[in-house]
C-alpha cells in the first residue's frame, strides 16, 4: 500500500507509492498499429481491469460483460487504495499516513479512440454523467475530503495508456495548493462579498480579449495568468460550488462546450498532448458562496524545467491574449 | 518585453514571455553528431552570445575571445531583463508588472561537454564560483528580492541546448512557493527556537536510512517526502542562510560533493535527466537564523500529469529509503 508523507518545510503532501513502478508502458503510443498487448480498455478485455464499479449500458447486461459505452473500473496501479482503516503517524519532523483513498478510471469508448475529441456530444456526455455519479458517491463518504477529476492525453501529459481514459482521486486531506486555492475564495468573499470567479468572468466577458466562446450556460477563456501555454478554462456562468451536482441541461451544455474547445485545440495546434482537472469543492460542502467549480485544460506544449520546479513559478511563451484570439479562430 | 502576471485566485506569479517562443530547439540533443548548428556556448563561438558579463581565464585576454574556463553570458532569449524602469499595474483583479529582471547563463566549460558528472572536480568549484559571484553581485542591487541558480540537464529536464550549462534568475519579487517556504522556516524558527533543516539534518544522521553520505562540510540525503524519484538534497552541515557567502574551503568541499551525487546518480539511473536548483536566502537578507540554504537536485524520470498539476501533489514510484539505499551502494 503506498504512503501519504507531509514535507516537514513545505507542508506539501506527496503519495509513495513504489507498486506504480510496475506499470506497463506502451511502447508506442502514437502509433496504436504497434501495439502488441491487448488494450485492457477496449470492450471484449473487461478481464484485463478490476471488477467495474459502474458502467453505462444500452440493454442490461452481466457486469465486466461488453455492451458498455463508459465503464468505470478501480486503477490497476493505485495511487491510493480505499481497503485499509485510516492511520496515521508522526515522528517529530515527519508525519506520514497510509495510502486510503480512491482511485478510479473513467474508460470513455469501448472502441479504441485515442483522441478525446473523436467521441461524440452524446459520448462526452454519458462521460460527464459518470464522472458525476462517482464523485456524488465518493462525497457522501465522509472518509473524504477532496475529490478531483483528471485526464492526461498523450504521452507528453503523462498518459500510459492511449485509449481515452481519465481519472477518479479521493483523497483523506486536502492538498497544499487546493487548501491555498480555496482559502484565497473564501477571503475575497469574506473581504468583498463575493465569488471572485463570478466577478472574473464579468470582467472577462467584458473586455472579450481572453474570451473563447460563451453561451448561457458556460464561459471559455484563457485565464489572465496561464502557466501554461494555450491553458484554458471552462466556467460555469452561474455561481455553483459543485460539479457534480449540475442539472441535466447543464451537463449536456458542458458537454457541447468541452467537445467544441478540444476541437479548437486540436485545430490550433494539431492535436496537442494536454490534461485537464474538473475543480469541485473540497470538503464535504455542497453549498458555498465562495467556491466556483471550474474546468483547467492545460495543453502540454512546453516543459517544466528547474526554474518551474524550484520557484513554483511558470514561464509562458504565450501570452492568453494571443492563445484566445487563435482559439476563436479555430474551426469547431 | 516579458510581463509578470499575477494569478487573482492562486496569488501565484507567471512570466509571459512571448520572445522565448523563438528560441532555437536543437533537433537532437542526445547525438550530438547531429547537430548542424554550431553550438554559442563552445570557446571559439564567442561571437553566437550575448557579450559576457563575467569569464574565468587563466591567461588575461580580452573579454569575448577564447581561453576561458567558465563564462558567464546574459540569457539571449531572456525571461526576464534588467533594462527598463520597473513598473506595476493593478486593475482591479487583474495585477501585472514589465518582466524586470536578470537572466544569466554561466557556461560550465569552454568543450562540447554535455554532462555535468564529466568536469572535473576543479571545475566544478570554478562553476561553483561563478554562481557565488553572480550571486553576490545581484544580491547588491536592492531592486531583487530573489535570486535562484538553477540547471537543466537533458531534453526531459527542460534542457534546449546540450553543453553543460545553469542559470541564474533573479526577481523583482518572491514567488509564491518560495516566500510560503520561508515563512514556513520563520515560523519553525520562530515557535521552537531552531532551524528546521538544521533539526532535519541532525534526525537524518541519526537515522541513517534517507542519509547518501556526508562529510564535516555537507550532508547528501533523500529528502523524506520527495517529489521526484531520487531527488536528492545537498545540505551544509552547519547553519548558513546564504550560498554565495560561503567559505573557500566549503566551495571546494561542495564541488567534491556535487560531483560525487552526480556521478553516483549517473552510476546507478544510467545518465539521468535533471534539474537543480540552489535556494539561496531571499529578500537583501545575509544573516538569518531561520533560513538555511540547500540544492535540490530532481530526477526526471517521471513526469508531471493531470494530477500533480491539479493538486500540487506529486505521486513518486520510489521510496527516499530505497533510493537513499541505491545511490549509497552506487560507484564513486
Amino acid at each position: 500500500m503506498s504512503e501519504l508523507r507531509k514535507d516537514p518545510v513545505t507542508g506539501r503532501w506527496v503519495i509513495i507509492a513504489s507498486e506504480r513502478a510496475k506499470r506497463p508502458q506502451q511502447r508506442n503510443v502514437v502509433d496504436s498499429s504497434a501495439e502488441i498487448e491487448p488494450c485492457p480498455f477496449c470492450a471484449g478485455n473487461e478481464a484485463l481491469t478490476p471488477p467495474e464499479a459502474l458502467a453505462y449500458r444500452k440493454t442490461p447486461a452481466q457486469p465486466n460483460s461488453s455492451g458498455w459505452s463508459v465503464r468505470v473500473v478501480p486503477n490497476k496501479y493505485p495511487a491510493l487504495e480505499p481497503g485499509a482503516a485510516w492511520h496515521a503517524d508522526h515522528d517529530g519532523l515527519f508525519e506520514q499516513m497510509n495510502g486510503v483513498g480512491i482511485h478510479e478510471v473513467i474508460i470513455e469508448s469501448p472502441e479504441h479512440v485515442t483522441n478525446m475529441g473523436s467521441l461524440s456530444a452524446e459520448q462526452m456526455d454519458l462521460v460527464l454523467r459518470a464522472y458525476q455519479e462517482r464523485l456524488r458517491r465518493w462525497r457522501n463518504d465522509s472518509r473524504w475530503q477532496c475529490l478531483l477529476i483528471y485526464k492526461n492525453q498523450g504521452e507528453r501529459a503523462g498518459a500510459t495508456l492511449e485509449h481515452v481514459h481519465s481519472q477518479l482521486v479521493a483523497l483523506p486531506r486536502v492538498p497544499k495548493d487546493i487548501a491555498d486555492k480555496t482559502a484565497s475564495m473564501l477571503k475575497h468573499y469574506a473581504s468583498t462579498g463575493q465569488c471572485i470567479y463570478c466577478e472574473l468572468i464579468q470582467k472577462e466577458i467584458e473586455r472579450r480579449e481572453r474570451l473563447v466562446s460563451s453561451d448561457e450556460h458556460f464561459i471559455v477563456l484563457c485565464p489572465f495568468a496561464p502557466r501554461f501555454a494555450y491553458e484554458t478554462w471552462i466556467v460555469p456562468r452561474d455561481h455553483a460550488p459543485v460539479f457534480e451536482y449540475g442539472s441535466e441541461t447543464d451537463t449536456i451544455a458542458l458537454a457541447r462546450t468541452l467537445r467544441e474547445t478540444i476541437t479548437r485545440l486540436n485545430g490550433a495546434l494539431d492535436n496537442p498532448p494536454f490534461n485537464y482537472v474538473i475543480h469541485t469543492s473540497p470538503f464535504a460542502e455542497r453549498a458555498s458562496r465562495h467556491y466556483h467549480w471550474h474546468m483547467e485544460i492545460m495543453p502540454q506544449l512546453t516543459r517544466a524545467a528547474g526554474f518551474e520546479w524550484g520557484s513554483g513559478t511558470h514561464i509562458n511563451p504565450v501570452s492568453p491574449e494571443a492563445a484566445a484570439r487563435l482559439l476563436r479562430d479555430a474551426r469547431i
